[in-house]
């Protein structure tokens, strides 16, 4: 995809969500509907929703259908990854079950986890695999991107095995910072960095 | 706190992390430590430590327990906020049990969920209280922020029956957007969004 901002990212994927949700028998949205649910400007929401290609019709605001189709293309998620989750506690299984992220292109292919009441399960349709068999499956099928779930007194020690593995790509869901070779990404979801920045709004 | 960017928290916080999982008899660190560790460039560090109040010494670098506890100050983690759970399913559940929320001001009371399993139960000693009780509690001990883990689908009515029951900030985690009055702020957490905004780096 061209270029675009995070926060354009950001709100893009927001809108999705809006239209997503939408009641069935509603077939259009206006910019003034969307920008009211996100406390956003109006005009803003139509110079984004211009980036995707799609222009509002007069009176008739967008066609739903048109509008989430365009969002789907300008942010890629026909595009599909292929990923595992390191990690079948809470954590892992929340995300596994989380938002239908095939639709966004994320595809889970499994889960691994150490923990032997936990390997063979299922979570979402998903198998829980035992985390020593991860160094076969990345070689096997070639996936080197994983999200890691894991306690974080226990996150540097399966880094370095995923890295041996051949991992190439860690979304770390876990509130550490990981030592990585120079050929590995990481890419940090920091929930505690997020609760700083909203408490300066109007959390009381 | 004096105002700063929300890029700054962020990179505090990890930096933050760093210093929590330093080995015990580790006492100093470099920026040249840290910046390697997040990919960063030094200098970009010391800057982003020096707005902390905290200077490095010369071949010492800085004392960690001193830089822990300036970044502490600095991004507020000592000035606690109160907030419950809705939703004890594994996204509430690993929220709760996720990264010692308390150390960074983060004080979560309570649980609420509709499910009588679960209603009860503890949860990282945390009790799961019945959801119908939510207003009864945040009238009695006034505490007025909620973290949304609840399913995609009922995450609006969860949530008009949160603001029915006075509660005035959503930090939400389900992936839709929510009606509100203008009374009532929502902060979303975006993760489909974090998503796109990194498939752009390697993943590959």
């Amino acid at each position: 995809m061209t270029a675009i901002s995070n926060k354009i990212i950001n709100r893009l994927t927001l809108y999705h969500c809006i239209l997503k949700y939408t009641a069935k028998d509603q077939t259009n949205i206006s910019s003034f509907e969307i920008a009211d649910l996100l406390n956003l400007n109006d005009s803003l929401v139509r110079k984004d929703i211009a980036l995707c290609g799609v222009l509002g019709h007069k009176k008739q605001g967008y066609f739903i259908d048109d509008l989430k189709k365009a969002i789907e293309q300008k942010l890629g998620f026909t595009e599909h990854k292929e990923v595992f989750v390191i990690g079948a506690g809470n954590l892992g299984t929340a995300l596994v079950k989380y938002a239908d992220f095939k639709d966004y292109g994320i595809d889970i292919l499994a889960l691994f986890d150490n923990n032997v009441d936990k390997i063979g399960q299922e979570v979402n349709g998903k198998r829980v695999l035992a985390l020593k068999k991860l160094e076969d499956l990345v070689a096997r099928i070639n996936v080197k991107n994983v999200i890691l779930a894991v306690p974080p007194q226990v996150a540097q020690e399966v880094t370095d095995y995923a890295v041996k593995c051949g991992v190439r790509f860690i979304w770390n869901f876990t509130p550490t910072v990981l030592k990585v070779p120079k050929s590995v990404t990481v890419y940090y979801e920091n929930i505690v960095s997020s609760f700083m920045q909203m408490r300066n709004s109007t959390i009381s």
